[in-house]
């Protein structure tokens, strides 16, 4: 039974309050500096571990920012921001047949050309990653090869990284076997695969709304239908909601991303998942579960997945290795449970087996040590573009654009004043040479028209800021052509 | 528009024509030596090719076999051999959904086991591949990536590799772009693409009967329906047979292979290649080609792939590097024709991309040269290995064994006398440390419960040569316990 270090969440949560009423009473000022951590401990008679925890969710609502080596800092429009949040779609109810066009793979193209400011990228810069490091665990793990290795490490894959990954999931709490890991072609392919074990071709499966277009795809390729359920921006998809659907239209199951999620940035807390697996339960639907992002979280304590309260095998959770060391090794997995049998017959059937040498070079990675430094490095640095993209767009971006600061991962979800047409925005920021993903790629329906997702997955620099200030031109210049007014320019 | 160098058929034609009917007359005899090479250039003014040329035909007959540094000598069954042709299936008209049970995966699981005599793999002995040059190609490419090669590499894959392939068609007299060629995680995703690309759920598609059953599964994931088109033992589908299926059904695809297929071992001659791409052309039906075993040919000229042939974009041809140079690797290619933006999508929605690494090394490997060298050593073991189990086969099995040497590939198809069952015959070869594949396995009807395919996948030793006996001696007595008399042993 999985358990949740967390520490006691009453003393920082009542200082988070306290903090947040007196940004909100305009006590604390948009760039005031808060007090610093030993200040509070001094003053309050509380533990660091209880000031961090405060500072982490207030930052976490967009209402504080930190400074390296400086501090905290009120954010920009800190005193709006609560006000601030996009709105929570209201989706058609029902299930539908999934068309997913041409854009999409128009757009995921046009934020791969090296000269375009990729604010619409789905990945991060690969600078980021442990490169060196990688390639000598790929060197000397491929001197260790032997033969057989090659056929030996056919599905389910690689034994040692199995193990590697089992035991991550125990630090966490969770008893995962090493056999019920299925090593695939990054999260990707485990997802497919997952899709494939719970659902046939006519079948409907629950989708967050807005979702991420890949899930879309998977879906129009197996010929399924997708239910999509409102789903806020900070705190996931509407367990209400998603029970009506549950009583209605008997999904065979859902697919979310439940930390993270993209294009949102949403986490759902760790009692909204256990209700969810409990939820789901009932009714005996799988979740397959997307979790590629929760290892980029702030804080302390990472974010358990939903697996961690599932006592019966109905969560298929999937992650890789893509987002957060080894981007084009494309080392992924899935622990699907009870389906791991089918999940691994759908694997040999589908591809046979992932590429040897990348699954061995992981595995000396990780044993070497080292993995939990890096991802220390590399949620500092998310944290501090996340929190300059946040600046820049709060400074830069007209009024009635909502936005809110994700707690985690590389993606910001704005919606923009009405009256800005998404895919008219593309265009225009192409035409400048930046990419934005606009909203109605996350959309069975093409909604989310006047939404776009932005990615913080860049260090941040004079050319990213100037990218968001002419983005926000755009966008003020769009209001002013509809409303009739001249743009200011 | 291809060309295929071939030598004049008629000198070599006519020479092994001769030596046939000497070997039928009973002139040359089972276990007798064939004149030299050089004996037969000398008193028949021939050239040594020619002579070589008639020798491998007659090779590829399976009537003569070379024993390396002794010649060629007649095969121990060659008189009767002609007859000994296993019979062509007859599969029942129409298309059949395809419900492929777990027995493939159990099967497939047990040749796997190291103590196991993999007379029922489907892979080659890894020792058979350059591991230690390709570790150094691995090492060295691995120096060089950059990190934007990390996501630049994304689909279709790494372009340096892509023009190693591209260059080795037009060494054939094929014409075809590096961007028409779509890296896929082996040969098995690249047919996985390219049959998601032209079929839909519902759809009929031709194969092979017998046919490799992983495309049987395929079909089954796809909730497509197969059509089994009767295929010859030496020359492949038959193409009158074929014309009926496609005005009687309309099926939208065909998925042959055409060279060396799996588990026949036949090689449909070009021309027949060329009347199957103008047979399916009138029709605009498309062929998914399964190629990845014409690299093990036999003698000096490679096999043309029907996609030579094809002028309208209609073959979509799938290769790969894992059964002759990398297979761990897990790097294969689809050239997919007219449809090359389709399995691109598909890629990238299933998968996204190949591994980076593995394509890096194999561009390394294949622009250091070396790999043609590679490929003759290997074609020389495999012939040596094909021949090895050819001749313990006609020596140990029982009469009512239709077996015949294939021209190439390293699997062979054996017709047991009427009474044998394949499958009672699997569990009594396991029992005894063996594996086989039985024929059921390669029809979506369970069809070819009398036939097994063996492979020659390794070196020709004595645990070999004891496995094919002991194999011949279970034949046998399940022949006397099925006829009611008591076995000989």
């Amino acid at each position: 039974m999985p358990k949740h270090q967390s520490i006691a969440p009453s003393k920082f949560e009542a200082l988070a309050q306290q903090l947040q009423q007196q940004i909100a009473a305009g006590v604390l000022r948009p760039g005031d500096r808060l007090p610093s951590v030993r200040q509070i401990c001094a003053t309050r008679h509380l533990s660091p571990s209880t000031v961090f925890q405060a500072y982490y969710l207030l930052e976490s609502r967009g209402l504080i920012h930190a400074v390296p080596r400086s501090g905290y800092f009120v954010a920009a429009r800190a005193g709006g921001v609560l006000l601030a949040e996009p709105r929570t779609s209201d989706p058609q109810p029902g299930s539908q047949a999934v068309e997913v066009n041409d854009l999409i793979c128009t757009i995921l193209g046009s934020a791969l050309a090296r000269d375009i400011v990729p604010l619409g990228s789905a990945f991060l810069n690969p600078a980021l990653f442990p490169l060196d490091r990688l390639r000598r665990a790929l060197v000397s793990s491929t001197r260790r090869l032997k033969p057989w290795n090659m056929v030996d490490d056919l599905p389910p894959g690689n034994l040692r990284l199995r193990r590697e990954i089992a035991k991550r999931y125990l630090r966490q709490g969770m008893a995962v076997d090493p056999d019920e890991i299925v090593l695939t072609n990054g999260a990707m392919e485990a997802l497919n695969l997952c899709l494939g074990a719970v659902a046939r071709p006519g079948d409907a499966v629950v989708v967050e709304s807005p979702t991420f277009y890949i899930a879309l795809q998977a879906l129009q390729h197996l010929g399924l239908h997708a239910i999509e359920v409102p789903t806020h921006v900070r705190e996931g998809i509407d367990l209400g909601r998603l029970a009506q659907v549950i009583e209605l239209y008997h999904p065979k199951a859902c697919w979310l991303m439940t930390t993270f999620q993209n294009p949102l940035g949403s986490l759902m807390p760790d009692t909204k998942k256990r209700d969810l697996v409990e939820l789901l339960a009932r009714h005996d639907i799988p979740l397959i579960e997307d979790d590629v992002y929760s290892e980029l979280y702030e804080g302390k304590v990472a974010p358990l997945p939903a697996k961690a309260f599932d006592h019966r095998g109905l969560v298929l959770h999937c992650s890789s290795f893509s987002k957060c060391l080894a981007p084009g090794y494309r080392v992924g997995w899935a622990a699907p449970g009870r389906w791991v049998r089918d999940v691994q017959r759908l694997k040999v059937m589908t591809s046979l087996s992932g590429s040897i040498p990348a699954q061995a070079a992981l595995a000396e990675y990780l044993q070497a040590g080292g993995y939990d430094h890096h991802l220390r490095g590399l949620r500092l640095s998310l944290q501090a573009q996340r929190a300059s993209l946040f600046d820049a767009v709060t400074r830069n971006f007209p009024d009635g654009t909502l936005v809110v600061r994700p707690a985690g991962g590389y993606f910001m979800w704005l919606e923009l004043p009405i009256g800005v047409d998404a895919m008219a925005l593309y265009r225009a920021a192409l035409a400048q040479g930046i990419s934005i993903a606009p909203g109605p790629m996350f959309s069975a329906r093409a909604e989310f028209q006047h939404h776009i997702r932005l990615t913080c997955g860049q260090r941040w620099d004079a050319v990213l800021e100037r990218a968001t200030r002419t983005l926000a031109r755009l966008v003020s210049d769009s209001m002013h052509a509809n409303s009739g007014v001249p743009p200011s320019i």
